[in-house]
């Protein structure tokens, strides 16, 4: 049916373009938790600013690939597979959009956080999360972009380490707020912060799971390894 | 093309049954919320374990509206409106799925909230706040079902009051915090529920969207920037 050489090409040239603007978008998204991270370490309200104004070109562009995907879908029709591809594009933007999101929030704490005095070395511990996240980010993006099944497995496995990274700086921020009630307002800030990162982490992990969804025609069967066990601590 | 009344009844036939599927997730979700509310407040372990063990189901719909919606996209090619239409109810569906993880995580945090004394009148706020949430989600999903934007736009508008109702029982956090420093791990949690219980209500917004989406062929303008990326083609 779909045999027409004329229309595979077709397909392919749309499925590249629309995958290139997710890896546009993935591109922002990067950029955004880093300056956001690094905007909270040196206390800068400018580029705090720049990332809350930013994270308008990402919403526009997971608005433009749902756009072009629907528009794909309904001219050229694709078999099963190939509609797989497709639909897991927009899974991809919607996961890209939701962590543009957490970084615009992660900004507009930063803000907030800067009227007042800075706490411990807790943003030091803060930059050094996001830029594992941002790691785990680009190498989701990079899988899936090669259809790579074993770098996505890889990405995976490694959310456990975001996880206890998360897992510590929950107990340091704890520590500071019994340790001095005053720095409690900015303290649940920054947890938010952290829980924010923590969360980038696993949308990394959801589109790897995409990646390997796509090329092994199934979602990984095992739970995956959670290391956030903080739902469950009771502290001091 | 798509006039031969047979393939029209076809599509229709499935989509109502895929559309089922919603309503009985929604049903399950609202239903989860309003447990997992009343397992903190009664401090009621097996309630909260029982939330916990019940998001597996409300996961499986979701696999199982994806799947059957990328059948019926490829079995019926759907024009551009009925493609728009099957869309609509994966990305409900998806944001459903996540409102389900939130009450999973509450009945989680339950448990452990259950192991030290409680904090003031702290779950009573909650208990409202998931009450008026639970509200919005039913609204929500009776807009989508009947496909009614003035119900839809008061969801939308309704919104704003979850978020005061959350800001308020932050302040009351922060002052049990303040006033009691044993109470900071507690509230740690009581304020995740709090925040978790507000983003359900965003997600209701999100169904809320969708819904107005659909009958006017465009999101509510005052929210997101639309698909023209042009302003970004040229950005560094």
């Amino acid at each position: 049916m779909q045999t027409d050489p004329h229309i595979l090409r077709a397909f392919d040239r749309d499925l590249h373009s629309v995958q290139a603007l997710v890896v546009r978008m993935g591109a922002l998204v990067e950029e955004a938790i880093g300056k956001a991270a690094q905007a909270l370490h040196g206390r800068d309200d400018a580029l705090a600013n720049s990332v809350r104004r930013e994270d308008a070109a990402i919403d526009a562009l997971e608005e433009q690939i749902n756009a072009d995907c629907a528009r794909l879908i309904a001219l050229r029709q694709p078999n099963a597979g190939d509609l797989r591809t497709v639909l897991s594009v927009m899974k991809v933007a919607s996961n890209l959009e939701r962590c543009g999101d957490y970084a615009k929030n992660l900004g507009k704490r930063t803000t907030v956080l800067n009227q007042s005095a800075p706490i411990g070395g807790l943003s030091a511990s803060v930059l050094r999360m996001a830029g594992a996240v941002q790691q785990q980010l680009h190498a989701a993006l990079d899988a899936y972009i090669k259809r790579d099944a074993d770098l996505a497995a890889s990405v995976r496995a490694r959310d456990s380490e975001i996880d206890q990274i998360y897992s510590a700086l929950f107990r340091e921020i704890l520590t500071h707020m019994l340790e001095d009630p005053r720095t409690i307002t900015g303290c649940m800030h920054l947890h938010f912060i952290a829980k924010n990162i923590e969360r980038v982490g696993d949308h990394a992990t959801g589109i790897a799971e995409q990646v390997i969804y796509l090329v092994t025609g199934a979602l990984p069967a095992d739970q995956r390894p959670k290391g956030d066990t903080t739902a469950f601590e009771t502290g001091a």
